[in-house]
């Protein structure tokens, strides 16, 4: 074990979730295995040439539920949670784009609370924090549509709040993105997860709803411990609670944001950009990775036997490099669980990136061919980051 | 505030979660306002004159998931684990036979886990738990199909482990059961929550996933506070953790199960059931009640101007006297919390309860009508409980 794997464990987390996938390991994977999200049979509908089929997929907004606790506290700014929602909400949507599924997706939420400490008016602000989500959408024609959800009291399982979705959205067989058709020769266009798109009010550090617990603990200052013991578990060594230098309100200086909301800057989703992609080129994408858990390796998971290279990557956000900094996590590392500039991936022929390009700046967010599809040499998938800190081999 | 209201607030509990319900009284309640579970318009389907509407539903095993935890820890049985996976399940199919869907449930489950308390086996025993109920409900030709959920290492938020399940299923708008149409006269058929149905494997003591932090700590002694600390909220007063004076695995005299075992009955499934009535009653069915949070007042949020009278129930089972007297608990607030020995309700005419009795009792489970529908004086719902403890309004 590595001093990083030995810090993931000691701390409860891992960033390649070794055994759940061992428990999932005999679990039918659908109609499209190699696709990113299950796609299983419609069973309502009638048979056809080209049958619907259906996507019911589960996320949440992981620990960063636990730092908007602690920001709330500090600062008595209830509009982060409106930031949990969205994160709970576009951990899902932004993974059903990747199947080609950009509108029209029913979504519930599922709040579990210690109702000592999380008042109604958190709750309150998490739901219209939905719906606000919902309408900004509704803006930029991506239609989600709320349905029933679950606030449940359960303090004997969780010490502050947990925010999850779970989605469900139908697409005809013949429209979904199956990212078996990756290929040698395809080019990777990334859609930068930093800056401030359109549809944003602010500038988002680039974080989406992964290695949150990482984060935490490696940027912001032991302060915080004794502040918000119920913020972490207990059981976890000190030396790793809260071990960063930074307070929450800490004003970094590149943004003018602070620390904690530069942390808690909402996953963004990538609908609106998108829609319009598929719109134009979806017959042409052979796949998309939203790199989540496993961040900038997750497309591992997703191809055979080619050699990915990603070497024209963006300059590292200032959030990441700040993460790296404070905690001293080696680059190779980084980069399997922080986004480090891009959260969202098309594969596809080199003919279509600067279309593909040119949609998304009209949005607001860069974009650029970041990488390409090569041959492998045997029948896994190969990774190699080039960038200034590095070669990187996955 | 009674004492029980403050013994609830203490435990951060409430049995009728008045400030959730404050945060969504604005949240839209769909096309059958008094429905069950919100049912909204089915986007994908075309315009019909008997148009297709779907339901999306969350819910989950509650606290019952931290006395599994306790019980696998003290006994070494993981068994426990199918029970959970079988609970979070069937809070969720459960209310929707309400709406009379009785069949074709697609199912995602959300697991959050602290990692270093809860290895894979239990993960694996959770996801395997799923699969196995999935099967024996094939076998009544109740159909349900796993789609993709989630496993999240969330050990700064979750404790132990919480489990979750999402629904989706669609209906055509002319089979739901709407409980705008209970009406004085109705009578109500209870099926009992306790005993052993055809489908089960074992005494059942009636358990579903509601009120499991009072049960938890009314029953069990004070030693599992020191054994297994994690299983409660450190904030909560220490005379109101683990204050009974069973131990997990006390053996209760009638039913021959553990104390451990018998609260953690998993939630039983009407669903075999409720197709064989809905089959041959529904347009005759009125209204249909799934008693759990509030659980015999459950009614109460679906009736407008009508008296309930419930005089004719099931005699307490063993599992909840004995919570009664552990915790000393008024009778009437017990109504309030637990089953109290049946969990699903038929409001319909007098002259279909026969069969649908006939129906339970061939799946092993008794039932009768437990009580009617009078006539109201005023805008609200009230309801009278007439039983050997005495008389309770509310």
């Amino acid at each position: 074990m590595t001093d990083q794997q030995d810090r993931y464990a000691q701390r409860g987390v891992s960033s390649q979730k070794e055994d759940v996938h061992k428990a999932i390991k005999n679990v039918d994977k659908g109609l499209f295995p190699k696709a990113f999200c299950k796609i299983v049979e419609d069973v309502y509908s009638e048979k056809e040439a080209d049958p619907w089929c259906c996507v019911m997929h589960a996320d949440g907004a992981g620990t960063k539920s636990s730092l908007a606790y602690a920001y709330w506290k500090e600062t008595g700014d209830l509009s982060v949670w409106d930031g949990i929602s969205q994160d709970a909400i576009v951990m899902n949507t932004d993974d059903l784009l990747c199947v080609g599924i950009t509108d029209d997706i029913y979504i519930s939420s599922t709040i579990g609370r210690n109702k000592k400490l999380v008042p109604g008016e958190v709750i309150e602000r998490l739901i219209s924090g939905t719906e606000k989500f919902i309408s900004k959408m509704a803006e930029y024609e991506v239609r989600l549509i709320p349905t029933g959800g679950e606030t449940a009291d359960v303090g004997d399982l969780v010490r502050t709040v947990i925010a999850d979705t779970t989605v469900y959205a139908k697409i005809r067989r013949s429209r979904v993105i199956d990212n078996a058709r990756i290929q040698p020769g395809d080019v990777i266009v990334g859609l930068a997860s930093d800056g401030k798109a359109v549809y944003e009010d602010f500038y988002n550090g680039g974080m989406g709803s992964n290695g949150l617990t990482s984060a935490r603990h490696d940027v912001f200052a032991k302060y915080l411990s004794e502040k918000y013991p119920e913020t972490f578990d207990s059981g976890m060594p000190y030396d790793l609670v809260y071990s960063g230098t930074k307070l929450l309100t800490d004003v970094e200086p590149e943004t003018g944001l602070t620390y904690g909301k530069l942390v808690l800057s909402p996953t963004r989703t990538y609908a609106p950009v998108v829609k319009r992609v598929l719109d134009a080129y979806r017959t042409k994408i052979h796949g998309m990775i939203h790199c989540t858990g496993g961040a900038q390796t997750k497309i591992l998971h997703f191809a055979d036997n080619v050699h990915i290279v990603k070497d024209n990557m963006f300059a590292v956000p200032v959030l990441f490099r700040t993460i790296q900094q404070e905690s001293n996590t080696p680059w190779a590392e980084m980069f399997k669980v922080f986004n480090m500039g891009h959260r969202m991936e098309f594969y596809t022929e080199e003919s279509y990136a600067q279309d593909i390009i040119d949609i998304s700046e009209s949005f607001g967010i860069p974009a650029r061919i970041i990488g390409r599809v090569e041959k492998g040499n045997g029948t896994k998938a190969s990774l190699t980051i080039r960038c200034p800190m590095g070669e990187f081999s996955y």
